[in-house]
């Protein structure tokens, strides 16, 4: 057994079975090993953004690291955009990626370059296999990384060599150690600081997962308090039959309008609230300056367990009456409107779909659209690194083959990893994609106010759009082989809609705006 | 004055006066300068990637750097595959990093990366400006270090209140030392190396420009040795009027053929010629063991100057009798063939093209047949970092709008970057792309068998191919916004070549290999 195939065996017995792939030459055994190993599906990006991208959506839903195969330095760089959303997620994530011959890297070949510094500051575990042997063992050692709660970067470097010479051993990933339980002065000093009022309970990470979230907010109404989740969350189970968490605004004089008045904030899985960037003249933090936060639990411990003590610690019982009843929404209809698909979209969007949200300023009117709309699950861009939404989406529909996802995306996020539509064609991924079309990098236009700039020049305005010429998603659609149409009011939105939910695989909707 | 306008005057001053771009928030106020600064074209890319490579293309035919902006440490790692091609091929670039404000950075914030670390890998100097006051400074040390001999990465990481604060100061760059002159003793040993004969003279970087390209091979022929280009060669002067000079095979096996008997290669701008990839059981660099490298100058070097001495001291004249004459050349007919294009296009092309060659396998042909073609410039992969191609060729574009830019794009890598069509439309530069689509990867699957694997399983082939479904090029050029059609025939072909060459602005021909 070559190394190569020793790795590809370590992951399929580990359950890393799915792998999103962009080889080159130093990969070739890899590879062909996944011929000889049953089990492990492998999805081709034609970009590496679109794997690393894919990796995430598919942790994020099966709650387990897929793999990612990419080439070298620079095929790592092109990957690490998107393993930086998932770093922010928090996601488990086993990145495999080729190197040289141990022996060739003494030579100034074309494409040598320092591959562990490019991936370092990426990952919370970089390792790699110089020999055969090793590839097995180190490639556990990843996995294992990869699982510590609530979920990390793992880097494993594979030279070429180590990866076709024999001696490969297969490796074995030890029992994950259980979350940690949280202490009973976390409890006490929550409880204490939920009974002294003014206080919000904010919610990260798998805390916003249904029954977490459903104990959080029995807490938060049973002590008069509030309770928000933390706004780039990587899933939210939310919709009828859950409760309704809201979210912290995202800009900097909204988040802090949000958050006067309150004395603590109260930590599950969330970390401080801050500004996606500093403006001149306000704060980086949104909360008041005198605001305490109290950790009751970090994504490393065991939040189900902490929230529920801390309810018995209330005498709070979560018993159900929160949870929402399903809304009555009707299709907009009229002219194209950003609250109007968001209506539209409440209304026909089937039982458990996952929404996969990069339309960043469009999208803005869904979230409250949608909660009281079917059960279902909401993926954020956790990062702020835009070109996450068609990757996500593809790794979201492999992890969850039985559930329409839609995304929504904004155009100028959606061309960074736009090759990822050939994914959801090649895969017959069941993803309806709609591209909110704007023409514009519609949150700079925002962000040229914010930083102080009030009346921007010809320069200025041509950076910020790309509406000369405009970008034709239909034809950059079908180009990669997913069926498009584009619509220019709620009437063929909703149309379009209809069908792109009633039937299975890829397709796409451009909406005109 | 800020430091963002202290910056592009900067630049503006230095004769950095093309910048291409992919700005975030964090250089909004980079933005607004370009507006009160006048002189600087700023070239909007839609990925990060586009920039990095528009900087290469632009540097290598304006012999002096562009700038590139992008945002953050994710907007950094999307450009850095390019970068990394820029520094194999010793073009001078100034890259400007956005980053968070100062005073943002000790927060968690989304987008927080650690912007030097990732740059670093990739950059001949890495520096960072806190305040208003260094920007400008910092950004003629940049400068003065991208202009290096032969030329350097220079990156600048730019934090956002040091771009908005006022105080910024106009930089200057001093003037640039004059190349290095090299010893008598270079002279001497390669003189005594080439009368020994059996030695190769191999030339890279700017010593294969029609001048210093001349006095290699009148030097060669003289003293009845060989010369030959890397095989790499970021610009090579040639066709009808120049002495042509053959290019080493970048295959191992045709390589170490070529090299054969071989004793001493001279170096000049080059380097000991190494394969791309280690492969089993094959040397990794190409000369035999025994062969003895002889610098007589490196790129930092005046090539020229020592490539003339070394004429003077063998008592050898460039009389001209080496260059070639324009050959008659019919354009080829029948069934499309790799060979048919290249010959089509050595028959078609204008005066002073200039051949963006990205065409991975398919392209080979198109060096020899070309040969004695038209004057023109031929642009290669350097570093091997596929996705260069169509930001290559904006930027050569960019440089020299009155000359026809030619590319030559492999299908799978032209997808990396494939965003750069719209700025080839935006921008209504002069290029004509060829696509040759075979919807493969078809360089791996030579590759499987050059790693021993002799018969790839149905995963293997499924990671090469991208073929179900087939890429439609011309739905996704006319996307962005260029026109593009789809020929069958040798015939169709020329009709389109013909078309192509004909008028100005972008187009693009899709081969259906």
């Amino acid at each position: 057994m070559n190394g190569a195939e020793a790795l590809v065996r370590t992951l399929a017995k580990a359950g890393v079975d799915v792998c999103f792939a962009n080889p080159g030459t130093s990969e070739m055994h890899f590879v062909a090993a996944l011929d000889r190993v049953p089990g492990v599906r492998c999805v081709l990006s034609l970009f590496e953004g679109g794997a690393t991208g894919a990796a995430d959506g598919y942790a994020r839903m099966a709650d387990r690291p897929a793999a990612t195969l990419t080439h070298l330095g620079t095929g790592l760089t092109n990957s690490l955009a998107n393993v930086h959303n998932a770093r922010k997620a928090q996601t488990p994530m086993v990145n495999i990626i080729g190197d040289h011959a141990t022996y060739h890297l003494q030579y100034e070949s074309p494409l040598k370059s320092d591959v562990e510094a490019l991936a370092r500051p990426m990952s919370h575990w970089l390792g790699r296999a110089d020999t055969a042997a090793e590839v097995g063992p180190k490639a556990a050692e990843a996995i294992a990384a990869a699982l510590v709660e609530p979920g990390q970067i793992a880097s494993l470097i594979l030279p070429a060599d180590a990866s076709w010479n024999e001696g490969g051993v297969v490796g074995t990933v030890p029992a994950s150690p259980p979350a940690a339980i949280v202490g009973e002065d976390a409890i006490r000093d929550t409880a204490a600081a939920l009974r002294d009022g003014n206080a919000l309970v904010l919610l990260g990470g798998k805390a916003l997962r249904a029954a977490p979230a459903e104990v959080a907010a029995a807490i938060a109404a049973g002590t008069g308090n509030r309770i928000a989740a933390q706004g780039r969350d990587p899933r939210i189970e939310r919709g009828a039959g859950r409760v309704a968490v809201p979210r912290l605004p995202t800009m900097t004089g909204p988040a802090v309008e949000a958050l006067r008045g309150i004395k603590t904030i109260v930590l599950v899985g969330s970390k401080p609230p801050v500004a996606n960037f500093a403006h001149p003249g306000k704060p980086s933090l949104f909360a008041p300056e005198d605001c305490r936060y109290v950790t009751l639990a970090t994504g490393a411990d065991d939040m189900a367990d902490a929230l529920y003590r801390l309810a018995d610690a209330l005498g709070i019982k979560a018993d159900g009456s929160l949870r929402i009843a399903r809304a009555d929404i009707a299709p907009a209809e009229g002219a194209l409107t950003l609250e109007g698909i968001a209506q539209s979209l409440a209304a026909l969007m089937p039982d458990n779909a996952i929404l996969c949200d990069e339309a960043v300023t469009s999208g803005r009117p869904v979230f409250a659209a949608t909660r009281a709309a079917a059960p279902h699950d909401y993926l954020s861009l956790t990062g702020g690194a835009i070109g996450i939404g068609l990757p996500l989406a593809a790794g979201a529909a492999v992890a969850c083959p039985d559930r329409k996802v839609i995304l929504l995306q904004a155009d100028g996020s959606g061309l960074y990893t736009v090759q990822s539509l050939w994914t959801h064609a090649s895969e017959n991924l069941d993803i309806l994609t709609i591209v909110y079309a704007n023409n514009a990098y519609a949150i700079l236009r925002n962000e040229l106010k914010n930083v102080g700039i009030d009346n921007p020049g010809t320069n200025a305005i041509r950076m910020l759009s790309f509406d000369n010429p405009a970008i034709d998603w239909t034809g950059i659609a079908r180009g990669f082989g997913v069926p498009a149409e584009r619509v220019t009011s709620m009437e063929g939105f909703n149309a379009a809609l209809r069908a792109g939910v009633s039937q299975r695989g890829p397709s796409l909707i451009e909406v005109a705006l």
